[in-house]
């Protein structure tokens, strides 16, 4: 049984990023035949990559995109453009790799992690689906906590172990994803309890609901926050009352990543929820977080902000599933590449202005 | 000889994109597994590229990017943070594969072609280096104009003839790339006619000026401008009187292509100004011209809006050399397997919503 003692024992492993490494990786780019700098943020990604994983010059990475998959009592109120039905019939269309993330992990080569976290109706064994279920879906947040305590740390625990198995495998960068309907609502409470603003400014149209639809989730999502009471000095509470269960092993999955010096790539909405949580139990994850896209979903930005993570890019995506944190990784296989490969001025009889 | 005639076959071979097929497109992706449009500029992307080659269905891009490089006689004036020897000199650095650009071009797999369209100092004859050299850099802009008609058509030329190789070939994606010290002075004052912005609006630290070198920049392009007298209606002399060998012979490239159905991927500031000449010249070229990223250089943001386009990303780069072009190539690639790869709601048995 996942009690306290487990959080707590991978809140204490995760010690902050070592930045001098970063400034002996960008030291190392700027002797590279290119004006100092000029290559932007794609330096930038290289060096907080560098200091995730102490090592100035650090190998090629190797990538995972962990999907968790769960569905919410609160989908009963109505909250979502797609039947509950569709998170199990997603997790179905993952395993046979129609899905919009597996295209984009084959891209990237990455490695794509499928977990059942609670779907409501459980998905037959398939072999890229990770049992960890919780429960058949959460209870209805407006009734009371979605999950509770003990299902909360049960299902950190279950992503911290996740993580931990992806260390042990050589993964060197994990990137967040997620599917679950009525998630967003989830997330628009969370985000809104831990930073303080209105469930109104941190609320969007998830997967596409209308004016009616919007008004009526902001209703839902205050009524939540009324009946729980949840509050910011109180984040693992917090997750329990308005979360999810996917919510919830994302959580661990960054607090276990971070534990093994392990870069997280935030992608939409959700994932960046279950960061902004992570990092109010463990301040330490801080500089292994980095924001891939910025996100269509209002609260992406108050939650990024709150977290002091900048988006590297904004095509005005709204899908989740982890599919900016897959574009975001090209990025960063691009960064490390020219870290590794380019030539410096002396290599090539360059003249170096300094500038 | 090149002649006028030369470049007016060239216009007139261009015929606009196919909006339908581009619709068409969408219609396919709207079938797909996710939300509507919920990939945002991914999915635009897409609709783009098909349209731009009239297949509503392509294959997955073959992609090349062309450097041009050329020295500029406005060099003299002591505009750059870097010696005019630093263009000969990373010339033969994308030659062994040690720039950026070449790091890039692996990742994503794009052709790199070098072209030396005037490089002041002859680059010993290499494999990868193409010799379409006109002169040994141009005339100094402040005395006079930087080239001839004569050699600006000719520049011009070479690039509709590298085009055309590169479509017998079979590419289907053309990342435009430049290197020349001095070549910002030449864009900034390109733009400035074009978009009737004045020198100081458009003119940034290119490889890295101080305030001073700035300020003596934008005097020496105010000097340019008033001795030559361009007009913006009269963009092929504007290109000769301000432009640069490399600058006509990316005009060319755009030209080419687009008279073969090829998308154009825009890179940084120098390449902006060219598929801005080119969109004068024959506004047909506009459905052909994507735009990777937003460069630092403030002109990059007046030339987009004049062509109507709106960078993908902006990852505050100011290198050049294609390097913003190569890393939208990526984008482009998952945007196709998208297309191409991802299940429709009747493949997965996915309930839709329509939403």
């Amino acid at each position: 049984m996942s009690d306290l003692s487990d959080l707590n024992r991978a809140i204490a492993a995760i010690v902050p990023v070592t930045e001098s490494v970063g400034a002996e990786t960008q030291g190392l780019l700027d002797r590279k035949t290119k004006p100092r700098r000029s290559l932007g943020r794609l330096e930038t990604l290289a060096c907080r990559y560098a200091a995730a994983r102490g090592d100035a010059q650090p190998v090629m990475p190797r990538k995972a995109i962990v999907v968790m998959a769960a569905d919410h009592g609160v989908a009963a109120e109505g909250v979502s453009a797609y039947p509950q039905e569709v998170t199990a019939q997603m997790v179905l269309n993952f395993t046979s790799g129609g899905a919009a993330i597996n295209v984009l992990c084959r891209q990237v080569n990455a490695e794509l992690v499928v977990v059942d976290m609670g779907v409501a109706t459980k998905v037959d064994a398939k072999l890229l689906v990770r049992d960890a279920r919780i429960a058949a879906g959460t209870a209805n947040m407006t009734q009371g906590p979605a999950m509770t305590i003990e299902q909360t740390l049960a299902a950190i625990e279950q992503g911290i172990l996740m993580a931990h198995r992806l260390a042990d495998r050589g993964v060197t960068v994990i990137g967040l994803g997620e599917m679950g309907i009525g998630n967003t609502t989830a997330a628009s409470a969370l985000v809104s309890v831990l930073t303080g603003k209105s469930p109104r400014e941190v609320t969007g149209r998830g997967t596409g609901i209308d004016d009616a639809g919007l008004a009526h989730k902001i209703d839902v999502i205050d009524r939540a926050i009324a009946k729980n009471k949840p509050s910011p000095g109180a984040p693992l509470e917090a997750l329990a009352a308005v979360g999810g269960f996917e919510i919830a092993g994302l959580v661990g999955v960054v607090l276990g990543a971070a534990g093994r010096k392990i870069p997280i790539m935030i992608d939409g909405f959700i994932t960046v929820a279950a960061a902004l949580v992570a990092a109010r139990l463990a301040p330490a994850v801080h500089g292994y977080l980095i924001a891939s896209h910025r996100s269509v979903e209002p609260g992406h930005v108050h939650a990024t902000a709150a977290l002091g993570v900048e988006p590297l890019f904004d095509l005005q995506m709204r899908l989740g599933e982890g599919t900016g944190a897959a574009l975001a990784m090209q990025m960063l296989d691009a960064s490390i590449a020219i870290l590794r490969e380019m030539a410096t001025f002396e290599d090539a009889h360059v003249a170096d202005s300094g500038a």
